[in-house]
């Protein structure tokens, strides 16, 4: 293999939907770091077109736009011979899915080292822009031996993002809302994450465009985002319905003015929110009520889809492990009482066991009435 | 309207489905009364053919069997001129749709009493063979003025069927495990009910052929039928799943045997059956722990889809306040906690009113993401 040798440091955007693609160009923007990009549906068409067509409410028209390098899988880029310095990876996050998290950046983070392997000073620095709580430990086992330094580093950083980002069609993506992420180590005793952290906001900063804040505690706004992605999203899934009809089609019950309670919200979701808040209290991470009135209300007016539930109608799996299964483990460790978020939980359950018979990722014998491996 | 005397009771079956068409049969196979029916799909069909064509694990094979009078509506019913002794009601109980029980009874009741007002030696004796609990209360208002006697009585009757049988085609029925019906008054001191009880039996019963068993405390076998109703039905019924795959695909937890749990058996089906149990007992009614066992059971390896799941996949409203909502209704009045009837409850409701968005009996807004009436 030829080694690249760059002055610039590279970055590997894995994961191009709406987000990922919004990324990879807020990181080649001020052009201080070499982008690179694993496509996956778009890749024939990217390859043979000009590139991307962006419409964005941060970078206004940007027209036939690429990364540096386009592969077609991370097996691809694993075998370029760059050594990818930040791994940003923006897929959905299933671990119980065919490729979860680690088998994901596994060939890049091999071919780190395997070429580089006595590049001390170089860290793997994986930034994951994803959603849920304790994903960073599906990649515990890269880091075990990183007190040792006899190889570069693998070192962990979250990416908390609120932005709006669609992907509409081949290589056509619609940016609505601004870019806004939040940035830091998931350990916050962590030096080099810590260090690296600010090196990324560096590179993934563009004054008067975006928004890249670091945060020496990332798990606090984890577990906020959790109030809506632990109870909103399973909800809707499990219904199939946008979270506005969710919301109206529950049980109404007159208030002293001249509103109504919905048994949706007052049955289900407050009860469950409050559960969250629960077990991130047990953790030591105080939520406020005013975030449960936020979420209730962000989207309760707009016939808003959820991911979960965009994935159950379209027979994808869904988040649940990371977005309410690993709450819900806190949650038996510390002995949080959780009935809502257990029953949101192993209804779910059923479901993704259905999208997985549906893709074919398990069978169910129908004479014995048992699933065969 | 020309009045028509005839000796012999005059029942009139209100549902001709698979469970409606054995009762019309059985109650006409000794001819001890004149058997009228209610047929709606099938009712062109029934007129212009020689009959219902049954396959019956009670009767053998019937050819071409018609009831002695065929209405397509109850208004016709109502118009025939003729004293309707028994009303057996068969439909599906669902006092949210468009047409609840006392608005399908009221025509014939109506009929009665205006057209035999003095014969206070008569009653309209109404045959519920449905599932669920407080059913008959929906028919309270026709009888609130029975003992004043200044016109025909109206009296409740319960009917409590195991039977499997199902409209298979055209008036063709497939009747597959004996008819066995509990009769008895939804009020045990109710003189009249259990007289007219006992009389119904007597027309019912077919020695050799079905069972017809009396008993004087119908509310006790309604309460353990719930312990299915409540539970499985809605369960299988959010999931869209027969109970087979809804219990393989839980969470599997090994035994100390070689076996494992499920969590869709050991977290929603087996607490929520419990809650089942302490509404009943907050009632007096004694369920057995043998009787949730049996329930867990009885379809578990057969792949069956309970009729509230077959419901909501075909878009048809479901007996969602007659099984799960009226049970909530004494559990709330009894002081009785229930925390997965409730959700199971209100994740139904949720589904109920998405069906009846997709009936346009409701209609949804998605500008102002309100429910309009």
């Amino acid at each position: 293999m030829t080694i690249i040798q760059q002055t610039k440091p590279n970055a590997l955007i894995i994961g191009t939907g709406g987000v990922g693609v919004i990324a990879a160009y807020s990181l080649s923007f001020q052009n201080k770091c070499n982008v690179s990009a694993v496509v996956r549906s778009d890749y024939d068409y990217l390859t043979n077109s000009s590139g991307y067509n962006i419409t964005s409410c941060d970078y206004g028209k940007v027209e036939n736009w690429k990364p540096d390098n386009i592969y077609s899988s991370v097996e691809k880029a694993s075998e370029a011979g760059i050594f990818f310095d930040y791994i940003a990876v923006t897929t959905k996050n299933i671990p119980d899915g065919p490729t979860p998290l680690d088998k994901i950046v596994e060939p890049i983070i091999n071919s780190n080292i395997i070429n580089w392997d006595h590049d001390l000073d170089r860290s793997t620095n994986i930034v994951l822009i994803q959603n849920g709580i304790d994903i960073e430990h599906q990649l515990d086992k890269f880091s075990i031996d990183r007190n040792t330094r006899e190889k570069p580093s693998v070192c962990c950083i979250s990416g908390v993002q609120l932005i709006c980002s669609t992907r509409v069609g081949k290589c056509l993506i619609d940016h609505k809302s601004k870019d806004n992420i939040i940035i830091g180590p998931f350990d916050p005793k962590d030096k080099l994450a810590n260090e690296k952290s600010h090196e990324f906001i560096d590179l993934y900063f563009n004054e008067g465009h975006n928004m890249a804040e670091f945060d020496k505690d990332v798990r606090y706004t984890r577990w906020r985002k959790l109030i809506y992605n632990a109870t909103i999203n399973p909800l809707t899934a499990l219904a199939e319905l946008d979270y506005s009809r969710c919301y109206e089609f529950g049980d109404k019950e007159k208030r002293s003015d001249s509103g109504y309670y919905s048994s949706t919200e007052q049955k289900i979701l407050r009860p469950a929110m409050a559960e969250v808040m629960c077990i991130a209290k047990s953790e030591g991470y105080e939520l406020q009520q005013s975030d449960i009135e936020f979420f209730l209300n962000e989207t309760k007016y707009i016939c808003y889809k959820p991911s979960m539930c965009v994935d159950a109608e379209n027979n994808q799996l869904t988040e649940l492990v990371v977005l309410l299964g690993n709450p819900l483990k806190i949650a038996k460790k510390n002995g949080v009482y959780t009935p809502l978020l257990e029953m949101l939980y192993n209804l779910m359950v059923i479901k993704q066991n259905t999208i997985k018979e549906r893709r074919g990722l398990i069978k169910f014998d129908e004479k014995t009435c048992k699933v065969i491996a």
